[in-house]
C-alpha cells in the first residue's frame, strides 16, 4: 500500500535532516570521521532507504531484501544512522561510533549484519555490487542492488571496469548513484560539478545516465523509478550535491573532508541550523511506510560452507601426467556438478587457467571479466557475500592487479577462492612479466587466507574441494608445466597437512618443497641417495596454515637442518612459512628461492639459473649435512 | 628532407610485410609467442617507426628521440623486428627470441636499450607513457610519446585512469594507438570491431579519437598528422585491424592467440603468402628516410642516481615531536630544492601524506593523480624511465591498488621511490580498510626493492635522501601519529644499517622494532629495567636490506633469544626479515605482530589489543629470558 509520493516528500526531508544530525553527532562524539561526506548524501540515503528500497528492517540479512552497498565507505555514519532510523537498533548506539567495543567502525565491515562487503577502499563497492546483482540473477531473486559512490572515487579505474561488466551483463537490477559533491579529500575533484562530464562517460559505457539535483527528493524518487524501468541495462544516477549540505559554514568548502565538527560551539551551531530545517508533516505520514518485504525469491540453496558430501576420488593414476592448472579445471567441473553455489570467474585467460572446462559445462555460472582483474575480484566478493562460492582465476602474477580487492575480501572474510596459474619461473619463455613470483607473499600476508600449492593432479583435485568448504578466503597456486601424478587417488589432503614423501632414520637434512619444486626435491633425493646421503622430502602443499608439527618433528630428526625450495621470490613464501613454524626451535633454515629478476628461457634452464633445481638442492644439502 | 608520402606508402607496405615475416620466423624459431598479435599491428608499427617518429636508430637511448611504449607487450617480436629493420642490430638476432642468452625476451624489458619500461602486464604501458609525456614537458623537450595498446587491454581500469590523467594534463605530446583486432586470448573482446564503442569512450574522456583502417598506411599517416595538430589534448587512434593479417588461414580466427606457426608446412605456407605481398618500389625510395633526429632539447640535468651533494642536517631536535609522514613532506622540499629531478606524485591524499609541502613549493614538479593509484605508479615509472626521481605517495594500504605496477617497476628497476603513510593499526579509528598491514610483505617480496621504516623525524629526513640516490625502486613506510625525535640531527642512517638504542653486556633478549614500535620497545625496556631484566633494543629502520651483521652479533650476545615487534601482519614483514638474517644461526625468534583482522579504536588501545604494545613485549621477553 504505497503512500502518495507528494505527501512523502516532507517526511523524507525530515528523515534526511535527522540523518545529518546523527552524522554530525556521532562523528563529533568520536572525534573523527567524515560528516560533510554524509551530509551531501542525506537525501539520497533517505529516498533509498525510506522510499525506494524493499527490505525488512528487522532482518537485514534476509536474502529477499534489496541490497545496498556504500562504495563511498567513509560516509559510514549516515549508513548507520539510516539503519537506526529504520529501527534495527537504538539511535543511542550511534554515539559509540569508532569505539573499540562497537561494530560501528570508521568504515563499514561485515561485522555488521547489513554490510555485505567491507568498503573504504574507493572504487570497490561498485564492483561488489555487480557481483551481488549477478548473484540475484543466478538465484532468480527479484531483489535489486543499489550502490552509492563518491565522485572522487570515479577516478579509480576499477569503477570503469565495473561499468564495462555491468553493461556487458545488462544488469537492469543494478542502480548506482554518484554523490557528486565536487570535493575530494585534498581539493576539488577532477570534474567538480561538471555533471555532463559524468553523464557523457557513463552513457558512453552503455549505462542509463540520469542527472539530478541530489538534494531534490522528488527528482531522486523519479530517477529511481526510471532505473527500475531500464530492465536491460544498469542505471547511474548522477546526483549534484553540496558537501556539508545543511551546515552553512561547511557547505561546499574545501578543507572540511574527514573533519568532525568540534565539540561545543561548532557542533551546537551546526545542530541548531539542522534542527531548524525540519518541516511540519501530517501526523499520519510522520513515519513513512517503506521497507515493504517483497515476495520471497526462489532461493533454495544450502548455506555457504556446508559441504554437499565428498566427491568421488580423482580419476588420475600414479604415473599419469597432467598440469595442476588442468586438474584445477577438471576439479571445478566435478565441484560444479555437486554444488550449485560454485561459480567461476576469469579474466580472458580461461584457456590458460583451464577454468574454461567449467565455463563449457556451466555457462550460467561462469562470469567472463575480459581483462579486468579488479572487477573480477569485486564481483567474486559480491557473489560470495550472497552465498555463492566464487572461484576467480587468472595468472598468479595478474592477481597482483587486484591486490587491494584481495585485501578487502580478507577483511570481509568472504568465500572467495582464488586460483593463480603460471606460477614461477617454470613458465619459461614468456619472461618475468608473466611469472607469479610474489603471489605467496601477497596471499600469506592476509591473516584469514588459506594458501594451497599442490604438485600433482590428485592433490589439486582434493584441495580444490577442501578450499571450497574451508570458510573464508583461500588461494590455490597452480603451475604451467605438466607434472607426474605421484599420489594414489584415495589419498586425502587436509588443509594444514603435509606429506612426507621420503624419509629414513638416518636422514641428514629435511628438504621442504611445494608445487613444481617437489619434483626437483625428489630428483635431488635420488642423486643424494646414490652418493650415500639420506634426506627427508616433504610436500608442503598447505602453505598456510602450514603443518608445523610435521615440520618440527622432521627437522628434529634431521638435527635442526632444513632446506626449503620454492619457485617464488625468497621473501614471504614457503621458506618464511617454514622458518616461522620452526621459529621457537633454534634451527637452521636454508632457503632456495628466486633472488633476482628472472628472464625468458626454457623452464628447466630457468629453474637451474635461478637456483631452485635439483642440483642446487643437492649442493645445499651437502653444505649442511 | 621529407619524402613524398605517396611514394612512401609502398615502401612502408613492404616494411610492414617484412615485420610480419620476422614476427613469424622468430616466434616459430622460439616455439612460442604471439605472431598474430604482431601481424595486426604491422602497418601501425611500420608507419610509426619509418614515417612518423623522429629518432636516432643507432642511439635508442638518446633523450631527444621520440619515445615508443609497447603497451601490448606480447607483440614484442614486431618491436624487435622494427629495431632490426631500423638498423640497430642484425636481423639474425631475431631468431634468438626468448632464448636464455638473448635480451629479446618474451615481453619487452629495459634490458634492451630501446625499452623504457617493462610491459606485458596489460594496461600499464599507457600509464607509463603519460609519465614519459609529462617528463618531456618537465624537461622542455619537444620529443613526442607514442604508445600502442591492444583492444582487449582496454578493459583494464588503469587504461581509463590514464585517459583521465592524460586529458587533465592536456598532453598534446602524447599519441596512443589501439590495435583493434577484435580478439582477446580466449575469445572475442568485449567490443569486437565496434569502433564507435571505442570512439565514444575516448571522446567522452576528452581525447581526440580518430578511427582508421589499421592496415591503410595513408590513413595512419594522416591520423598521426592529426594527432600532432591537437596540441591541447592527447589523441587516441583507433585502428581497425585483423588479427593474423597477411596469413590467410589465421586471419581473424579465434584460437590463434599466443600460438606460433608450426615449423614446416605451416610456417612455410605463411611465409610464402607473406613474401607474395611485397610490391615493387622505385629504387630511390627502397630504404625510407625516416628517423630524423630533431633539434636537441634543453635537457641539462645530472644523470639519474648522481647525488648533488649532501643536504644540510635536519632541523629537528631531540625531544621534538613530529609524525614521520610530516618529516617526509619536509624532506621532499629540501630534496626538491637541491635536485631538479625530484618529482612527487599523489592520489588526492597530499594533506595526509604531507606531499602537499612539496606541491606548494614545486607545483610544476608535482603531479596530482586524484584517486587513481595505478595511473600514479605508471606515471612515476614513465617519469623515472626518463631521468626523474619520482616519489609517488599515498596511504600504505592503497599502494596495494598498484601492486602490479610496483611489480613491473621492480622488473624495470626504475628510480621509483614509494611512500606509504598511515601504516598499521596505529592509525586508530578509521579501521582496517585504511590500515597498511601488508605493505612490508608486498614491498619486501620484490628483490630489487629497498624498504625503509623510520621511527622519527631525523631518520625520516636522512632516509628520504638515501632512498632518492639508491639506484632502483625503494619504499618508505611512514606513520600517522606524532613520535618523539630520538636521534641527533647529525646522525647518519645508511641503507642496510640499524641503530642499537639500548644495550648492556648482560642483556637477556634482543628486541628488534621499527617505526612506531620502537617507542613501545623503549617503554618495555624501561619497565623491564625496573624489574631487573636487561634487553637490547634495535631500531631496524632499514628493513630491506636488513642489517644482518648487527642482528647476528646482538642475538649472539643475548644467547640466541630475539623478539621482533611490528605494526604489520605477522607474515612478510620485519619478523620474517630478522628471521631470515638469523636463519643460519639456530636462534629463537619470537614475533609480535598483528595476527587477525583489526578494527576501529584508539591507537594505543589497538596496539595493545593486537599484541604489539610495550606490555606484550615485556611478556614476550619474560617468557624467553
Amino acid at each position: 500500500m504505497a503512500v502518495e509520493v507528494s505527501s512523502l516528500i516532507p517526511v523524507l526531508h525530515n528523515i534526511a535532516t535527522r540523518l545529518r544530525i546523527d552524522s554530525v553527532r556521532s562523528t563529533t562524539a568520536a572525534g573523527s570521521g567524515h560528516p560533510t561526506s554524509c551530509c551531501s548524501a542525506a537525501e539520497i540515503v533517505a529516498a533509498l532507504f525510506f522510499h525506494e528500497m524493499r527490505f525488512d528492517p528487522k532482518h537485514p540479512e534476509s536474502p529477499d531484501n534489496d541490497r545496498f552497498v556504500l562504495s563511498k565507505g567513509h560516509a559510514a555514519p549516515i549508513l548507520y544512522a539510516a539503519w537506526a532510523e529504520a529501527g534495527l537498533f537504538d539511535r543511542s548506539e550511534l554515539l559509540k561510533l569508532r569505539q573499540i567495543d562497537s561494530d560501528l567502525e570508521g568504515h563499514p565491515t561485515p561485522r555488521l549484519p547489513f554490510v555485505d562487503v567491507a568498503t573504504g577502499s574507493l572504487g570497490q563497492g561498485i564492483c561488489a555490487a555487480i557481483g551481488i546483482a549477478l548473484d540475484a540473477r543466478r538465484t532468480e531473486s527479484d531483489c535489486r542492488t543499489y550502490v552509492l559512490l563518491g565522485d572522487g572515487e570515479s577516478a579509480e579505474g576499477s569503477v570503469w571496469e565495473a561499468a564495462e561488466i555491468g553493461q556487458y551483463y545488462r544488469l537492469g537490477n543494478l542502480c548506482a548513484i554518484t554523490d557528486v559533491n565536487g570535493l575530494g579529500q585534498s581539493r576539488a575533484t577532477l570534474w567538480g560539478h561538471d555533471m555532463e562530464a559524468f553523464a557523457r562517460r557513463w552513457s558512453a559505457f552503455g549505462w542509463q545516465a540520469i542527472v539530478v539535483d541530489g538534494h531534490d527528493l522528488a527528482a531522486l524518487v523519479d530517477a529511481f523509478a526510471a532505473a527500475r524501468r531500464a530492465t536491460d541495462r544498469p542505471t547511474m544516477i548522477l546526483a549534484r550535491t553540496i558537501k556539508g549540505k545543511g551546515i552553512s559554514f561547511a557547505e561546499g568548502r574545501n578543507g572540511w573532508h574527514g573533519r568532525p565538527l568540534k565539540k561545543g560551539d561548532e557542533e551546537e551551531r551546526a545542530l541548531a541550523e539542522l534542527e531548524a530545517q525540519f518541516v511540519p508533516v501530517e501526523r499520519a505520514a510522520d513515519r513513512p511506510a517503506p521497507t515493504l518485504i517483497q515476495a520471497p525469491s526462489r532461493r533454495a540453496q544450502r548455506p555457504a560452507g556446508v559441504r554437499p558430501g565428498s566427491l568421488a576420488a580423482p580419476s588420475y593414476r600414479v604415473g599419469d601426467s597432467i598440469a595442476t592448472r588442468e586438474a584445477y579445471g577438471n576439479a571445478l567441473v566435478k565441484l560444479g556438478e555437486a554444488d550449485p553455489r560454485i561459480v567461476v570467474l576469469d579474466a580472458d585467460v580461461q584457456n590458460s587457467t583451464y577454468s574454461e572446462k567449467f565455463a563449457q559445462v556451466f555457462a550460467g555460472r561462469f562470469y567472463e571479466h575480459f581483462i579486468a582483474e579488479q572487477a573480477m575480484l569485486g564481483a567474486a566478493m559480491g557473489l560470495a557475500s550472497r552465498g555463492a562460492i566464487a572461484f576467480p582465476s587468472t595468472f598468479a602474477c595478474f592477481l597482483t592487479r587486484a591486490a587491494d580487492f584481495i585485501r578487502m575480501a580478507s577483511i570481509s572474510n568472504l568465500n572467495v577462492k582464488l586460483c593463480g596459474s603460471h606460477a614461477g619461473v617454470s613458465i619459461g619463455e614468456d619472461g618475468p612479466s608473466q611469472m607469479g613470483l610474489e603471489d605467496l607473499a601477497m596471499m600469506r600476508a592476509q591473516p584469514t587466507m588459506t594458501v594451497l600449492y599442490p604438485c600433482d593432479g590428485v592433490s589439486t583435485e582434493r584441495l580444490v574441494e577442501e578450499m571450497a568448504y574451508q570458510p573464508g578466503p583461500a588461494y590455490m597456486r597452480t603451475s604451467r608445466p605438466k607434472t607426474p601424478v605421484i599420489y594414489p587417488a584415495e589419498e586425502r589432503f587436509p588443509i594444514g597437512g603435509s606429506k612426507v614423501l621420503r624419509q629414513g632414520p638416518d636422514a641428514a637434512v629435511t628438504v621442504v618443497a611445494a608445487g613444481i619444486t617437489v619434483f626437483e626435491a625428489l630428483k635431488a633425493y635420488d642423486q643424494l641417495e646414490q652418493a650415500g646421503v639420506a634426506v627427508r622430502v616433504i610436500d608442503a602443499y598447505s602453505v598456510q596454515p602450514i603443518d608445523a608439527s610435521t615440520l618440527v618433528a622432521s627437522a628434529r630428526q634431521t638435527r635442526g637442518r632444513v632446506v626449503t625450495v620454492e619457485d617464488h621470490y625468497v621473501n614471504g613464501g614457503l621458506g618464511d612459512a617454514v622458518a616461522q613454524a620452526l621459529a621457537g626451535e633454534g634451527m637452521v633454515v636454508h632457503r632456495l628461492a628466486v633472488r633476482e629478476i628472472p628472464r625468458s628461457g626454457k623452464p628447466a634452464e630457468l629453474l637451474d639459473r635461478f637456483g631452485i633445481s635439483a642440483s642446487h638442492i643437492v649442493a645445499a644439502v651437502r653444505q649442511l649435512a
